[in-house]
């Protein structure tokens, strides 16, 4: 079983809810205790703040959830030091069975696409050697570059069984600006072409499960817009940003799933891992609350 | 003069050429004298080769043009060593008087956004201390997520003097896909709504020079487009990537400045970088003659 949605349906399934636990490390958010330990004097330390929060919490979520999406800016922000971090929290996801999305939205061209995917993915080849850079189950891409700018990830993500997910409605409120304009040949907005494209994208590499190994970015934020693309792109797995605490509701990302339960992972960031202030003693019981109640409000039978 | 635009075009004017240098190290056309000092046993190794060729380029074209594009793709592709190179590239430019763009293409929404505009340009503050990360004068910035997700560059750009270049018409051919769809509301295609909204960015904040610090990235390979640009936002600074190595001549990228030369910088990486096969000796004389070559290309009189 060595395709993407395989595999992420698998893990899913196994794990009986469709939550990916977004990592953003955010400093000002952080439990006082860990900022304590760390200090705040240099990036290193910033950055070794952030790998320890994200690893405790990866221990508390690994039992529960299938799959968790670590945020790259968030990392980048403190320089290479950051990276290494990102780097380590990726490789104790792997070690605890966790589905990984990589989301750092790249986009280039070329050789320089391919660079960013091998990195993100399966890993590069350089004077006749390998090497593992983040290696993630799966990366987010910006589809503004067009088709020979996401090429590059396609091929990387499938000589290595992994995947990718193109944004084709963003969950902000700036979304609009440019996803939704109406385009003359298709009589529909921008991000709808987007995300017919994506489908015969993913159409092209079909799993056992009957989906493809490119997904789709879909905002919780836009319901109407997430049923219609849902039905749009059937053999799509969907990344659902925007539940919790961007104000998605429960009601609002259903639609993304199928009658299976499968079709989408449901992603939550600042709602699992920022429940209580930063002064609370016994933060990782309330990630482990936050995470169990947003499982639950998704799996309730209606 | 704290106005990117002012310090652009003072910067040109002074090297009297609108040449931009892409620094894109790439192992398998670096020079076999860089390549065996430092092996490829390791990201490390390799990282370390980027570097000392990227410095040893820079020492070079500085006395001779006025910008330089490291590209971030592939020195994330060596991970954590890749970024430290990055940035010790990104600090020697600076102090050789050097404008440094930082081409990443980023976007994301809010605090995300936020979190690489800050790192990108003038540092962020965590925990009451500033902290500098990579410290460039300017970052490439992908449109797709819209006004609030290139917002957060803006506000970290004016802060401090920097600039944004935002991804308007690229220069690959697989950019027609998304970019030349044909927009109902406006009678033109995507990329020209995009420019537009650039153009707006751009006229919120002008300097001296009667430009913006809102810059557009279009491809030097689509010539009818970019003249047609050039006439829709004239306040509107130029990256112009495509010249050389990727088939854009100097008469198809001329048409990106205005009569005073000013109002583009035209980037050629592999062109500059790479005009010998990696045995050459004397390599630096070729990269040398390769920069000043594009430079009399760039300032021909007709």
């Amino acid at each position: 079983m060595n395709h993407f949605a395989d595999r992420l349906w698998d893990a899913v399934r196994r794990k009986g809810n469709p939550l990916c636990v977004g990592l953003d490390p955010r400093w000002e958010s952080l439990p006082d205790e860990v900022r304590r330990r760390h200090g705040g004097d240099s990036l290193d330390a910033v950055a070794a703040a952030f790998e320890e929060f994200c690893l405790r919490v990866l221990d508390l979520v690994a039992p529960l959830v299938a799959v968790v999406k670590p945020q790259s800016a968030f990392f980048e922000l403190c320089g290479p030091a950051g990276m290494l971090a990102l780097q380590r929290v990726l490789r104790r996801a792997r070690e605890l069975g966790l589905i990984t999305i990589l989301d750092s939205k790249r986009g280039d061209i070329a050789s320089t696409a391919a660079a960013y995917a091998e990195a993100a993915l399966g890993g590069v080849d350089i004077g006749g050697r390998h090497f593992d850079v983040w290696d993630a189950d799966a990366v987010t891409v910006n589809p503004y570059l067009g088709d020979d700018a996401v090429r590059p990830f396609l091929k990387a993500a499938r000589r290595a069984g992994r995947g990718v997910f193109v944004l084709v409605r963003t969950s902000n409120e700036g979304a609009r600006l440019f996803q939704d304009l109406q385009v003359t040949q298709a009589g529909r907005p921008v991000f709808e072409v987007v995300g017919e494209t994506v489908r015969a994208w993913s159409r092209e590499h079909l799993g056992r499960s009957g989906y493809g190994d490119v997904g789709a970015v879909v905002g919780a934020t836009y319901p109407a817009e997430l049923s219609r693309l849902r039905q749009l792109m059937p053999e799509v797995p969907f990344l659902v940003p925007g539940f919790g605490a961007q104000g998605g509701r429960a009601d609002d990302v259903l639609p993304a799933l199928n009658a299976d339960g499968l079709g989408a992972v449901i992603n939550s960031s600042r709602g699992v891992l920022y429940p209580c202030p930063p002064s609370t003693l016994d933060w990782e019981a309330q990630v482990l609350q936050a995470a169990q109640s947003a499982i639950a409000s998704l799996t309730a039978k209606p």
